[in-house]
């Protein structure tokens, strides 16, 4: 309600600041009896941890989860699972200089407007280090969503600036810095190491899939499956575009060719994104998004500062040159967030959650 | 929480189906104090209005709306506003082939699967016919903003099928059937004939734009503006991308000329569309939309029955070749509901809702 | 959120003012697939109607109600579940000589205070004719849980004034105006024909029961069952207590007679009225409220106007001498919302719902 | 939503279990700009604090807390409030005994019914140690609601077991390990000493109250401030019964002395306990509760083990034999939760909330 909760039924809140003591969440709703532990959840935070290559923001953070509450003896005890992750290399003197200006791009100037205070310690709450708990929390649900429907989640770069990368294959993901579903990723470090001498930063744009789908997620009108994904993936720092399935191509198309045909052994295509009517149909779901460049750059920029006076704001300290690098695994934890809050919404209502492509037998259980 | 309520403070709650006694909604949260009657709603419900042109479905309904409760001699009581629109001419006889059948890109398969049930009057809940409630909800949120904030909202079509429309003044889009910003529209009325003679359906892409925005509104950090926004555009029918600002477009931009610089006069720029971290910038809100085709066409299609045997579907009945020519005064409404229910809960942690660009002095009121 | 809505799950959001238009509700989230008309509402909106004897307020509304969506060829559909309950005998000039001035122990001050409007008309939104709505939800959740579970839900007449009244049996409670669960009613009858002479009013207490409990119903720690059932009974129309099982008389009790002992047949004794920790027991649930006496009476008494200046008030129009002697069809409405609205919560989180007391083994199920 | 959040706009997420390795919580929605420090927050933790005198547990728990996130330079920022209060004193051993058995009148029943998963460690989750955090979020929001409004919260015994406590003095309270408004607290010591003596446990009945009230809070028609003040208070652990105002003495009283007479100079009387139809009144708010005896004492009990056959249980450990006598700031605490909330909500629908009893002209303001 208040803004820093994530879904209703997996209710996800998340608290902290970049450079306070400690960042975190509280899971509110994760069934019992699920065998949880920090190692569960450490594996994703690990995928998003910054320092990990050149082509990253250099602050190095351990990212150390610890479960508090809601497991145990090595179960969910279907009680609020609280998880901390204490800060640990907050060099706050960085941000000392851009404590009277405004990035251009930047969210200190809204939070100024909006609470009269400023917190400019690595961008306070406007961190995209928030995104950690977030990431956390997916792992948990992630867990259950495979143990439960088989369900899987990957994301993958499709472009940088303006590099575009073909799919070759979910694969080579986890080989490269750039989470590039390609073999060789050679012109795309030739690209982010011109990009970080230019002391400039570019987008991306990256894609989520959800295999393995529960059939008839998702509830008209309103809380519709494809609403709460474009939510969850416009909240995320800099994205500015989502697409689902055929997405802004839709425009150009033709009914006669955009409807996904069915047959006896399911969909001939994917131009829904696995969404119909905000339900889900049992295909994947294939999200696309729109990341912008990062507004910390060494490369200086009309502003003004906090009494309004015109100057010029370089920003030092240590950022992503593509802050889109290191989304791949907030945009599979997302996801996984939405479907599991909708597949235990789902649950209350219909009583069961099922699978299958098309299983026409299924809807008569109901 | 059961997916048919729009908001949280000010909460629109949807009811009815295409083809049934009535459809309506209630609004619980509004302002004490404001006049209001039906024709302050009755407005954009007649824009949003059906059989209106020949390129629309020629389904003949006045949509003419009674205010149930809220309102005591023509002033909002503070208490939920009920809306009633009775469902005049329903042709559910239109739909009795389709009974037994999936249209392929449309919800009736999802509806199946999910509830067990099909209601196949006219597309039941999953009917477009569903937006009226959400615009007469948006009518009363528009008037209190104006009268609150002069804030304003404007939406016109971008691009039909391929025809992509250039901006040339918002003076136009009450002019022609297509919302379209232009003064001659003889290209799409020649695209859209052609289309409906070839019994076809195409998508669209449309924009709208909320001017003299109050600056703030937004909650890190889940519930961004930004997030609601497109939660709000992706649920309504149809939608495939959402793209707020620079949109996709921010891909291959760079930092150095991505962020809107700042000066004493404003921002110098407007790709952030209006939001800088999930909070308004005071700036116009300025987002797009991707429509996909109309699943509802006449040239046969495959798919299966309801038993899950091979068959062909053509879709008889009345319907909109490019449901996106309806879509502009439905955008609206929604983005007004949106500010209208961040405005409301920045009121409620921060006291003061204000408008200014960029007033700095105006943070350290709070 | 906005104050208007019931329950989150199973969520009714109930609109309309005494003598308005309409009065009525929306229920979105009930289970598809369930039988439903309006004769499965009506029954219950029957018992709580006014006009039916001279016990109680002789407008005579007879409260008949139209479903207008959620409901198709008689079955729900999953969708959102209009109800629409015109007003016809609103008789608003009774009313005229009230407007200026604050009935003691009524709403019309705080309604004046909280919204700076007044709406006269038969107490507006405070008036008791608003459970009609809620009465009606109640037997589409009562309905579904009998249908499912077997749980049934009956309320009583404990106490009118200074008349105690004993527990004898159900089945007498349908056959007496008082709801009264004794053969012999003159001693009730007597009373309350000097309090109608007398042109007073008197409070009541009452007890509702489910009955077929299901298990294990309730969240930890804020959204226990009793947190919640004590949440609908205190917001219903003049309750100033609510009791669950024993209630008050726990206050001088001790540990050792107080705890239900356990036996392999079951709990001896229902001092906890079915709630342990805020879960569900499986044994009945056993609620009792406190109603105050109507403000609404003849006899003068001491007030201000809209000034502030002293003044007398006097109550004529038609209300309830004892408004509690309606108030058992909505206590046990309210019992079925509450118990419904965990019911279906339980499910999301833990997948089953289930009867029985005490079955161990059904714990190593989940 | 998932039972662990108290509050919509001022949003408290509860989480820990009584012997796991922390307890604390997240507040959502605190407004900006107060001075905020762990000092302010200790004191209330201090008062409700075991092992402070002989009568409550010997348990030894420091209930340090410390604050996460949410506050900079000493002012609250807006984003979430984050408290963690790390367990040091948890001597599971204890509990050993109890892990086969279910105490009569414990939720450990319950608990094991509803997740298939017991936790012993303290009673786990079930455990009044939780109400700690409660106490902690209360700190800040009657901090918030005294420099604003002026409102205080204070709570007092009213009766132990059968010891009837005359109402003194506030004053009295802070004096005594009873939280008792008496100067003279020799018979209580008595009653204590011979009940710990005994093995046994008792009841209590406390009452809260809030001066200084601003007027007009309060949602119709469900979200009362009286509903959600029995909500908070039923939520409570081992409450039986809530009253507002006269409560259950309303049932024998008549119209014409029931409700507080209007003057120009105020009302005469708080029958209503501050609450007329839902809403605040501007008089003190007026609550009293019934706490059952604790379940866990010396003294054996019939009962089952978890394979269902008969056993007798006896609890050993250190427990509070009258768990009442915590209970005074965790009544102050829930109460200003309540308060907190609506008064958010109320300046989000209404503008402004004021404090005057009874200010006529304030009602023409809105």
């Amino acid at each position: 309600m208040s803004g820093n909760t994530f879904g209703t039924l997996f209710a996800v809140t998340n608290f902290g600041e970049s450079h306070g003591p400690a960042i975190g969440c509280v899971i509110d709703g994760c069934p019992p009896g699920m065998a949880l532990s920090e190692a569960d959840i450490q594996a994703d935070l690990d995928r998003r941890r910054p320092g990990t290559s050149k082509f990253v923001t250099q602050r190095n953070e351990p990212d150390a989860v610890e479960i508090l509450s809601g497991v145990y003896e090595g179960k969910t005890t279907g009680t609020p699972i609280a998880l901390l992750i204490r800060n640990t290399d907050q060099r706050s003197k960085d941000y000392g200089n851009i404590l009277q200006t405004f990035r251009p791009g930047h969210a200190d100037y809204t939070y100024w407007q909006k609470f009269g205070i400023r917190d400019p310690r690595g961008g306070g709450r406007s961190s995209a280090r928030l995104t950690a708990p977030t990431v956390a929390a997916g792992a948990v649900a992630k867990k259950w969503l495979k143990a439960k429907f088989g369900t899987t989640f990957h994301a993958c770069m499709a472009q940088i600036g303006d590099v575009v990368i073909p799919f070759e294959s979910w694969e080579h993901v986890p080989n490269n810095p750039f989470f590039a579903p390609v073999a060789d990723v050679s012109a795309l470090e030739t690209f982010m190491n011109e990009l970080r001498k230019s002391g400039d930063s570019c987008g991306a744009r990256l894609r989520v899939v959800a295999q393995n789908m529960p059939v008839g997620l998702g509830q008209p009108l309103y809380d519709k499956l494809d609403a709460d994904i474009a939510y969850a993936m416009m909240g995320l720092n800099a994205v500015k575009g989502v697409e689902i399935g055929a997405g802004f191509a839709s425009v150009s198309d033709r009914g006669s060719t955009h409807g996904d045909s069915l047959t006896p052994g399911g969909f001939q295509g994917n131009k829904s994104g696995g969404v119909l009517g905000g339900i889900s149909t049992g295909q994947d779901l294939d999200v696309s998004i729109a990341i912008k460049p990062t507004s910390s750059i060494l490369i200086p920029r009309d502003s003004i500062d906090v009494s309004g006076a015109p100057t010029e704001v370089i920003t030092k300290g240590r950022h992503d040159p593509c802050v889109g690098i290191r989304a791949a695994p907030i945009m599979e934890a997302l996801l996984a967030l939405v479907v599991m809050d909708h597949a235990l919404l789902h649950r209350a209502q219909c009583g069961d959650v099922h699978v299958d492509t098309p299983d026409i037998a299924a809807a008569n259980r109901a």
